[in-house]
């Protein structure tokens, strides 16, 4: 009934959600621990009217329009998402499968960064092919891509609302291209992607950039003291430029102290892939989420810094 | 860059979208002319909070449980979208092209309905490929196929909140299939594709079904009383199970009258095909919408009228 490698696939598993009530200290998804700007909240609650009987415009215009004064692009370069996977998902369809190069910079899970001039280089070697690049942390970082849009007709920026604008709920994305690339994912867009809540909430937390730029800021400062707080308990923390840290123990399984994590409240990311499977993924909170994160990680990291010296473990956790 | 197909396709284009403020009788793209539930304003109202800052449930949780509470069907055989318009999208996904076949039931825009008897034969005659029924109209009919998909394998119902519920605005989509339909189009779907507003909007307006059907009967009034008065007129109009009616008037083109209505600030439905050219598609509005547009169109078909005899139209509009 459905194509072959569909019957064969995996689906991709989310970190964990809560239910709602349960109280858990949520460092596995990489939202930001601040909420949106109040206009953001203002503005839902306005579109909370009869108006929801009515099809929303299909190209978010209100959104795409706060984005073109925010970023200097002119509409027509700029295309919103029902989130960026959205917009990730119709570059897929409208482009053929291996003609389409994608980096994530930030990276995920290692959150480091390449500069601009690297992914410049690698626009121009693709020679015409799609380059993709997912900036969803970008915000966290010390330089960004966006300007080679404007030189490069093969490069895609794809940006989020859901880590730094914090609105991972409202599932906000917008793609940076030229007009032909715009054009061509138009073809393949759904009619009406975004619905008049999210829309009034993208354009009003594009509007107050300056919120969305201190609580940047907060993350940023705890992110230092959380790299250093980590490599003082033996971790190896690549230096991160997104709003989680991956902290790592080279050639022993994190999985156990993720569950034990787990247990004592606190969900970290912990991907069992060979590549992955000896780091955790950690997430930027406030810094009393980060304490209790320390609180409980202590004890549990002892006998893998015991074992450092003979390579084996005693009473893992 | 593109594939070739995308390069010559041209996009679907959606019906007229007033700009805020433009004050027009919009009946073009098949909205309910009454409002949601108030539970949904008050549902959007709450969701309007910091918790827009966390990622919403995958699966739309409580809209689904909505669901299976109002249509009596387990939460495994039930699919969240956003809109119908997405669960069509991952269909296309999930299974190869020419393996789908798809209904719309009543369809659009002739209105009429198909019976669930003569739907249940073409579910046999396909042996084991996917007959997808889309609903979005459904409610405004007398019979619906919903029960066809407990017994075949091979059937998935989708349905829509944007026509009864009204809610076009929010984005809802429905998918009813058999739990291995539902496994492979997961594979498929994003990984969070409803946002929090739209997923506690929907689970409430399922919720208050009552609502929902007292606007359908208002509807269906005023849709016998709009098929009689454009008989009247002169316009064949096919029998509606939708809340739209098809009026015609065979072989001249209705473009003209639908632009003399456009500029009258009457919106209607034209679709210049070779099929369709020849009639206008009419949502029903509230009584004194539909009087605003039988008084701007009855001087607008005279000549239609007048020409029946000879199958000249003289001085049209």
């Amino acid at each position: 009934m459905f194509r072959e490698p569909i019957e064969k696939m995996a689906p991709y598993t989310p970190g964990e959600q809560p239910r709602p009530g349960q109280r858990l200290v949520k460092l596995n998804t990489n939202e930001n621990p601040y909420p949106p700007s109040p206009r953001v909240r203002r503005a839902v609650i306005k579109a909370a009217s009869a108006a929801m009987r009515l099809y929303p415009p299909p190209r978010a215009d209100e959104f795409v329009a706060s984005a073109a004064r925010l970023y200097g692009f002119p509409t027509r370069m700029i295309l919103a998402g029902n989130g960026s996977d959205e917009l990730l998902s119709m570059l897929f369809r409208a482009a053929l499968g291996p003609g389409l190069t994608i980096v994530c910079n930030p990276n995920s899970p290692c959150g480091t960064l390449a500069p601009p001039r690297e992914l410049e280089k690698l626009a121009r070697a693709l020679d015409g092919r799609l380059l993709a690049i997912d900036e969803a942390y970008v915000d966290f970082a010390d330089s960004n891509a966006l300007h080679l849009v404007k030189r490069h007709p093969n490069v895609v920026v794809l940006r989020s609302l859901s880590k730094s604008f914090s609105l991972a709920g409202m599932r906000l994305g917008l793609c940076f291209a030229q007009p032909p690339v715009i054009e061509a994912l138009l073809k393949v867009k759904d009619s009406y992607n975004l619905n008049r809540a999210a829309i009034a909430a993208g354009a009003r937390a594009l509007e107050d950039a300056a919120w969305m730029r201190r609580n940047v800021e907060r993350v940023k400062r705890t992110r230092a003291l959380t790299e250093v707080r980590l490599r003082k308990m033996g971790f190896e923390v690549p230096p991160s430029s997104a709003n989680f840290v991956l902290a790592r123990f080279e050639g022993h399984d994190m999985g156990p102290v993720a569950a034990a994590l787990r247990r004592r409240g606190i969900l970290v990311r912990h991907f069992p892939t060979s590549v992955f499977r000896d780091a955790m993924r950690i997430s930027i909170g406030t810094p009393a989420e980060m304490a209790a994160l320390f609180k409980a990680l202590e004890p549990l990291v002892k006998p893998y810094v015991a074992a450092r010296g003979n390579g084996r473990v005693r009473n893992p956790v």
